[in-house]
């Protein structure tokens, strides 16, 4: 990083790497369980982990349309991890499929997010109105992230209460 | 909000607000069970809601002298909350105790954020040298309060499994 950043390209630069902190631990959790420890509940009649892992994906991928950054890549998601509760949903994706899609649209996220200067952060998410968001500037693209930032963090809390013994994180 | 602020004070805004839900939502959960209901675990074999307490409020606590706002207000919490599990510590708060320690925490967290300027934002914190920091100069204080409002949210999304069925957030 060059000393002579400015200010805000210096809390953005803080906001990628909490992001990257939690998508990182997501990732390398999720993807060290076998299809079958994916099953687990994190408490008894709880969520499964593999539920866990499409909603937090299925959250995400929201992000695309919500901060202008195009359709959701995997909308089917949706009644999967969002709208139903786990085992509700009559089609769900394999854990091959979920990994594919969780990948996918955590690359093009942090993609969108490096690609805007600060000005761009700070833009109105697309659920506010533009009337809306000159009595409300913080309801801006920079507080969606920092937001679905700590749902993650939420949610993985949650997945780890089923952490096999003999996995090393 | 002032329209002309400027990218980097809408950005601690974001930022502060951020905090704000996580430690306003924690706040409004905890007051509101009893004594008894603090007692229940997670999930079986698992840390007492009354444990994930004292766990964010003493790791909050160690805000102060990381972000040179001062000592620790309580740090007898670290040995009841932080370097023991849960059950292991001799001594350890009462309900009542516990919360009023979160809540001074808390408030004078918040008015120490609440004081800083940008650039005191950007400032490095205490564990990093002033060499290191030269290097890395995302270990700074804005970074910091990111990774612990994460924190925060990752044992809330622990501590709402053991939500009461009655009780209404």
């Amino acid at each position: 990083m060059q000393p002579d950043r400015s200010s805000e390209e210096r809390m953005i630069d803080s906001t990628l790497r909490a992001w990257r902190f939690n998508a990182d631990r997501i990732d390398k959790f999720f993807n060290a369980l076998s299809p079958d420890q994916l099953e687990q509940e994190i408490a008894t009649g709880r969520n499964r982990l593999i539920y866990l892992w499409g909603h937090i994906a299925a959250v995400n991928d929201g992000l695309f349309p919500l901060l202008g950054l195009g359709p959701k890549l995997y909308p089917e998601m949706d009644s999967m991890f969002i709208t139903n509760p786990d085992r509700a949903a009559v089609i769900m994706y394999s854990a091959e499929q979920l990994k594919q899609a969780w990948s996918h649209i955590n690359e093009k996220l942090l993609a969108g997010f490096s690609g805007w200067s600060p000005a761009e952060w700070l833009e109105r998410h697309t659920a506010v109105s533009a009337e809306d968001f000159r009595r409300e500037p913080h309801r801006n693209r920079f507080t969606v992230v920092l937001s679905r930032n700590t749902h993650m963090a939420y949610h993985f809390g949650q997945a780890i209460l089923a952490k096999p013994r003999d996995l090393k994180l």
